[in-house]
């Protein structure tokens, strides 16, 4: 297992647990990655808007932000009070489920899941996006820089919580540290000239002006900006990823999280107006990120702007890390409800939920082919997700407050208010201004997501039902019949009828006789099991041989399960398989797939008798 | 099972097995789809590289066709010899290996892995070419087309020979009268207008020429029209899928193909310069294939280019059918020689490979993702596979006339050995001149399938001896201690029970105490285990539980059973796992996912003694 080892890390012992907790510095990495990174693609999208209103477009942008900016400070102060409430993890499915009922709370999981699956993708795909900015070379190749994105970030996550938040440790810093110089020098420019100042790098002159302004184009421009505030209920899920004292550190991560995403998007917003700076065509050939524009103009083309753009890509694609750490715990919180199969409960190697993890990927991939990995395709479903789970969250932690029945909470009851308030108006502004540009997809897609929850719950009530009230144990029956598939007499087929006799002294080995130059077997059924025994005086198994033609082998030893089962009403079949065990993993496929076959067959097939025995070999390295 | 049948077909019984065999007509279609379908990127990729030469680079075409036609003419005759030679199905592993020898066996393996790969890859790819022609508003969607037509053909494939057979018998037809309709009738234009006809719908004129005629370009151009010759050995390979006489209408099939597709070819080389129909830059924004501009210049932008274009989609993506159906015959043959994984014997559901298929499907992906879908820029990568099978079989097929010793065969042996040595150059020539625009892949790739091959060989060469020479059986030992792991008392555990004290009079149940709110077990255990067994005086289980704060249950249950085998070293520990099998597979994902990680775990970390148990219970719908 060396390869894996290496890129999965040393599986972890379950003692290990604790040692896992991380504190601020590490939890703006792991957490505050989606909310950060939303900087690099929501004012752009609110820009992408803007286009058609030429340079007088650009203007707009500031109150635009300054409203999300408002927006984002209700939330924080909601999510601040939900972290307090809920120190063991305040997810909005937890939220909702607990304060709203089991409807609610399969609305606030399907909308999470989703949330979580494009935070992923829209990650990537603008990481992505600025790789093509810095390296037009790329241009034709978008779609496969994200899968191969994707799958560096599922190897490294597949490592383990803190493992992950080491390697996005150093490029969150250089990304907040590069950004902000940019403001702060970019500000002081602007200053000094006036408001006026001159690019080093002149951006594309915007496109003259082929629309005029309207309350509709704000409404959408709105919308789409949102997208800069996606993330930001991150920390609230992962409470207990904290070392104690859990809920301080977590709400200490938060409010540096969100001051230091105000300042971002405040500074991207007034540079971008300083500059005259705008989106250009997301799908055009002259493609290029509003970031890559704005630090072009502000520091030049230099060794700055490669260290810029390269964080800036390292830090959108790894910000699809938050789904990562969040998406697991989720579908494990929901699987605990029986809601999700129970396979999300099951810790992997590493201490993880790896199930979840390999969920999400299969999901993300198939996201960013059907989008091709252009992020402005993406966004339109992303809100939608994001915002139903704000709002189903914060009016779940206003019943919370009314069922306390505090005096003294009332004025949380009243921030926790005004947030569901503000986030459910966006939520329908939102799906209004961006439904026929994807968020039908959203909208279809929950309640479809609804249904399939409750199905499963219904599956696993009515199994439990099923197998309930068993009856006492009764006099146990005549011994199992068993039956030994044997090819050659080896020392694996020798140590499975060893077991046979073992367990029953009415055993069959069963040959199916497909390769004719090999009829070794009836002669060392006489000289190495028969005699033997007969010196022994033990019971003799009998040797069955059937002919096969067509080297066909699984089907007919199957069949011959079947009949049996049916000859013998009263007892159990048991067939002993062998099970080749490898010394390397890759030497796993080499073996075992027509026993794997065979027990998969005798299991469905069987009415109820039929038992599967594995006797492992192991092979020597 | 209901949508699984409806997808994949009606599992078919092993008596079914003689009804599967085709006859002629739609052999043309599975297995000609390949050679027939070249017609449509051949040509086309040598005028791609006859672009900078301007107009004039488009009379070129014509002599460059002459010499694939000569090269084919060679070939056809070549096979047709196989054919006789090896009436049990002779592809180029086979004839390379029974007579050159495995190490040109091996090599002819995995040109031939390669080749069938680019065949669905490249089938699939100028199919999405044609569609993208026909409807420029789906250019950005290419990879994307690509795959879901990957997913198609896969399930239409995993239905079994005979239905695919018919699944593409009407594009192949409409598709081939289609062409020759738009051959006759320009052809019938142009001899009437002189040699200079006017086209219905101009073909964008070609750019003007920037480079002259040189004898690389020549050779270059060369290499990348012998694309239009790759699947002509597909026949070869597939006898055995022909009615009695297999031979004859193996022949009869490769004959009409060969023939069908030298009036194609021909007549797109003479009416691309008659009409003055050039490539255009694959990758550009104004791309358009060849076919779709000669079709509309012969018969207009009407009902019949739709349909023309439609059944040159089908075909072509269809033509991706030939790999389906030999890659997996191809991969159970090299299998049987043990040089691959066992698990391509294996015959799944529909009488199938299907292991082959999905290893095709897998790589074909990749491959698609990594060249973005674009023919053109995987047609380098295509030819070597196809030309070093060729010259490996006809070479072989030289030295099996000789030792056949006839002296009837030297005009066999001149056939052969002409093709060989034509085909042997063409190889050459298309390294040298396709090496750097990818030819080089396929170059790493061979060398690296013929080691994993070998070390497959080697690997099954060990293990056989390491389990040969078993002893005779021994006396018995004392039945073995079996552990029963238990969370409630259930129908489904009272079973596993039952069968533990069915085998063995030491038998202990094991209960992790995970949730606290569950205390059970304990209660049921004495009264519906403990008392009705002592009232009948039968040896009594015993009951181990375990606390487990974290919710860990698969740990513990493993190391207790390591701990059972290090202290019973004289005895096998036999685990007892319940397996639920559910009435619909979609049931599947929700059940077993603990007992399976368990399983596989008890077999990897055990050390030789300890043997799984999997007791069925029948989940009712």
């Amino acid at each position: 297992m060396k390869l894996k080892d290496l890129l999965l890390g040393r599986p972890l012992a379950t003692a290990d647990e604790g040692a896992e907790h991380i504190g601020p510095s590490a939890g703006i990495s792991i957490f505050g990655l989606d909310a950060l990174s939303s900087a690099a693609y929501g004012p752009e999208a609110a820009l992408t808007l803007l286009i058609p209103l030429g340079l007088a477009g650009i203007h707009f942008i500031v109150p635009v932000i300054a409203a999300i900016l408002f927006l984002l400070t209700i939330v924080f102060f909601s999510y601040r009070q939900t972290i307090d409430a809920y120190p063991g993890g305040g997810g909005s499915f937890t939220v909702a489920s607990e304060n709203l009922g089991a409807g609610a709370g399969l609305l606030a999981a399907a909308a999470l899941m989703i949330d979580y699956v494009l935070t992923a993708a829209v990650g990537i795909s603008a990481g992505v996006g600025a790789l093509v900015s810095a390296f037009p070379i790329l241009h034709p190749h978008i779609l496969a820089l994200c899968l191969l994105i994707l799958v560096v970030l599922t190897l490294v996550n597949l490592r383990g919580v803190k493992d992950s938040g080491a390697v996005f440790l150093a490029p969150t810093y250089i990304f907040l540290g590069t950004l902000i110089t940019v403001i702060v020098v970019g500000m002081a420019r602007a200053v000094a000239a006036g408001g006026h100042p001159v690019a080093l790098v002149a951006a594309p002159a915007p496109p003259p002006a082929v629309e005029l302004l309207t309350w509709w184009l704000m409404l959408k421009v709105f919308a789409s900006g949102c997208a800069a505030m996606t993330g930001v209920e991150a920390v609230s899920n992962g409470v207990t990823a904290f070392r104690e004292p859990a809920a301080r550190n977590a709400k200490l991560t938060l409010t540096i999280i969100v001051i230091l995403l105000m300042v971002l998007l405040a500074g991207i917003a007034l540079l971008c107006r300083a500059y005259g700076i705008g989106a250009t065509i997301p799908e055009g050939p002259g493609y290029e990120s509003v970031l890559s524009q704005l630090i072009k103009a502000v520091m030049g083309k230099g060794i700055f702007y490669y260290l810029s753009m390269g964080s800036i890509l390292l830090v959108l694609s790894l910000s699809a890390n938050t789904a990562f750490a969040d998406f697991p715990r989720l579908t494990r919180a929901i699987a605990l409800h029986d809601y999700l199969p129970h396979v999300f409960i099951l810790r992997g190697r590493r201490l993880l939920f790896s199930h979840g993890i390999y969920a999400l990927v299969g999901l993300t991939a198939v996201l960013l082919i059907i989008f091709g990995g252009v992020t402005d395709r993406l966004i339109p479903l992303y809100a939608i997700g994001a915002f139903l789970a704000f709002t189903l969250s914060q009016a779940g932690m206003v019943m919370h407050w009314k069922k306390q029945g505090h005096a003294g909470n009332t004025w949380k009851i009243f921030i926790n208010g005004f947030g569901a308030i503000a986030t459910g108006v966006t939520l329908v502004v939102v799906l209004v201004a961006k439904f026929t540009s994807g968020a039908w997809v959203t909208v279809l897609l929950a309640p479809a997501l609804i249904l399939v929850m409750r199905g499963v719950k219904r599956h696993y009530e009515a199994v439990s039902k099923q197998i309930a009230d068993a009856p006492p144990i009764a006099a146990g029956s005549i011994g199992p019949y068993v039956l030994v598939p044997m090819d050659r007499w080896t020392r694996i087929t020798r140590k499975a009828l060893a077991f046979a006799m073992n367990i029953s002294s009415d055993v069959e080995a069963f040959h199916v006789h497909a390769d004719h130059s090999d009829d070794t077997l009836e002669a060392a059924w006489k000289t190495e099991v028969l005699a033997p025994l007969q010196a022994l005086g033990k019971p003799l198994p009998r040797l069955v041989i059937y002919p096969s033609p067509f080297r066909f082998v699984v089907h007919p030893i199957l069949e011959h399960a079947l009949e049996l089962e049916k000859q013998y009403p009263d007892r159990l079949i048991a067939v002993v398989l062998t099970d080749m065990v490898v010394a390397h993993w890759w030497q796993g496929p080499l073996h075992n797939q027509r026993s794997e076959l065979l027990n998969f067959l005798l299991m469905r097939k069987g009415k109820g008798r039929i038992v599967v025995i594995n006797v492992p070999w192991y092979i020597e390295p």
